[in-house]
């Protein structure tokens, strides 16, 4: 039995030896929730000219050095500039240029006044506060200067990011390909939702869950059904499933299964790389690696199965895209219930975060059984017992890793 | 000018006034993401049987009432009994069946001794430690009651809810539709990705970083492109925006514009109900109303539309679809930088959290223009400053709202 830590490094030490996901090229719009595959760098200053960053009057600013609300600098406007257009007029000492935001700074004007310090009086403007130098205006480059790097390679692409790229002027973008995943569910007691479901067994929803919990990742998951305790049914389906960057095996795990499943996975040339992990719930959990292949063992058990894809397939996808940021997010709060552990594995305690009279609360699932899916429906947090810690008095100020 | 918290309870307010967005049925791959329209209730028990918890030996719990390391006692093993399989055969005193994790009890037995402390001998198995009735047993109903509600309508569903619908047998399943969002960039000065760059013009990148924006709140967006400071293009466009949930104006704010899009408001039957917001940036931002449709007016500046996309525009569509969860998470962090404001406005500085040696710092965005859309490339959060408050030293414990 390895620790988690030493778990995700062999992982992570597996992808590394693999070559990052192809790049593809896509339109910006699609390029959303996808991790870049290149890095972009600005050919053009952004904005690329001065200009008004309020609406008023391009002036001079030292025709305002005396200007003040009981004694207004007068000026005469020479011309109107909406955003969008030019103008050949230049601003001399003693004019003005009425301009919008945006508008480009016309020559001669050093600064804008907003028009909220002036007064229009037919063709003329009485201003009412001195402005400095450079005041009110968005210089060539203030967002973006030319030749800089904007997005490097493996940024993962928000909102923010998407419109960065049509600011640069971008149609197309080079991303990488999202790893293709290959998800089977095993055992004899797995029925096909939307089947009958006969004695002794129950619905499939292992690769329900993981085919959520891919999509969420950035992966794209295809669901090969569910492959009996049979030895060549198993074969084949594995098979199947190492043309994929990726194969999940859920259940099979078992003592009755576990042997059957190592030799399908000898017989299919799938090294092994672990078979146990010191963790709670999730411990019969193994990976291993064909070629360009990854494959993970995940427990049959529901709350197992989606926690250890949480702490090994995601970081693993992540890092085939180039990612880095796998890390979860960590909230302080203050815990609800006594939570307690025996043993000294790695405990994963589902709670659930509430925000009350600013604080966040941390409500442990009422049961922490690893075929309780309930739990994992309840919760949007996970409380870390480390192997030493036994138990976590209720009131106890605690950090909740947050899920999704 | 109203405040934020104003703001958004008019636009709430509207919502309630309209219906939420119909139902439609999706296969339950196809819910993640979605919001429940539906209560979800279990019709039948999860797991359906009482069933071994642990792989190891279904007996009666008395047989064992004196085993011990140095004390074994020895029962006869008269069966084997893999997951998805039942058998008729009774454990009597004195006997055990073989069970894997997941098999159904077996009749007679009452609780279920763990592998590991066991010792199999021919056709007995040795068990050397006291078990209690019920122990390694998940009983009938354990995870999931009969006649349980399980998934409230209204519920965002996540990994969790897929596999929770999948293994209550569910193949379809209503969500509420998404909320269709017309997008529409005003401004002379806009020129579509692509094309070229023309003096005194800039890439139109708002409409791409809000089409990602309500993408990414469950929305479905759809650009209606770049629209001209002229009357009749822009009712023309307003009029097919009217068409939509929700219609997204971005820029025509600034003070040339703005008659125009009033007129262009009042003469398309859009009632407006606010027009400025005390909050830095995106203090010019309207709201209205035209039939079942709301109207957001966002200013040009790509920050100040991206942020009011978030205080605004995100609440309304998770309102439409009944979820109530649209509050950021917040996270302490310590400051790395002093941040001030001028004026009352609520103040969004953009901040980038890290963690390092098991904290977060906030980094401020080297600059905090609504010009500068890199600061929301930098960030990942946002520290806001009350209308009160005119600085934050470095180095204090701040509150940072995580963005998506």
């Amino acid at each position: 039995m390895i620790s988690l830590e030493k778990a995700l490094q062999i992982v992570l030490s597996e992808v590394s030896k693999i070559r990052l996901l192809p790049p593809e090229e896509v339109g910006i719009l699609s390029s959303l929730s996808r991790t870049l595959a290149e890095d972009v760098y600005a050919h053009f200053n952004i904005p690329g000219f001065d200009r008004a960053a309020m609406d008023g009057y391009a002036l001079v600013a030292q025709d305002t050095s005396s200007a003040a609300l009981d004694r207004p600098s007068l000026l005469e406007v020479i011309a109107d500039l909406p955003a969008g257009y030019r103008t050949d007029k230049v601003v001399d000492k003693g004019k003005a240029i009425r301009i919008m935001t945006g508008a480009p700074l016309p020559e001669g004007a050093d600064a804008v006044i907003m028009v909220e310090d002036t007064e229009t009086e037919e063709n003329k403007v009485k201003v009412f506060k001195k402005v400095k130098i450079g005041e009110n205006i968005s210089f060539a480059g203030e967002d973006v200067k030319k030749g800089e790097l904007i997005l490097p390679g493996g940024k993962f692409i928000r909102a923010a990011e998407v419109g960065m790229l049509a600011s640069l002027g971008k149609k197309k973008i080079l991303v990488r390909r999202k790893p293709r995943i290959a998800i089977v569910s095993t055992g004899d007691e797995l029925v096909e939702t939307g089947k009958n479901l006969g004695k002794g067994k129950v619905y499939d929803s292992n690769s329900f869950a993981l085919f959520s919990q891919v999509v969420l990742s950035g992966g794209e998951p295809q669901r090969l059904g569910i492959v009996q305790d049979k030895r060549e049914d198993l074969m084949a389906k594995i098979r199947e499933g190492l043309s994929f960057d990726i194969l999940i095996l859920s259940g099979g795990v078992s003592m009755g299964e576990y042997d059957l499943v190592k030799e399908a996975m000898e017989n299919t040339g799938v090294k092994m790389l672990f078979w146990r992990v010191a963790v709670k719930p999730g411990k019969p959990t193994f990976f291993g690696v064909r070629g360009n292949t990854l494959v993970f063992g995940l427990p049959g058990y529901p709350v197992s199965s989606m926690i250890n894809f949480e702490n090994m397939v995601r970081p693993a996808i992540f890092s085939m895209l180039g990612r880095k940021d796998w890390q979860r997010i960590k909230v302080r709060a203050i815990l609800k219930g006594t939570v307690k552990k025996k043993g000294k594995r790695k405990n994963f305690i589902r709670v659930k975060l509430l925000r009350e009279g600013g604080k966040y609360w941390a409500l442990p699932a009422p049961s922490q059984k690893s075929g309780v899916l309930k739990s994992m429906v309840w919760a949007n947090g996970l409380l870390i017992l480390p192997g030493e810690v036994e138990r976590i008095e209720k009131g106890k100020e605690v950090l909740v890793e947050l899920l999704g």
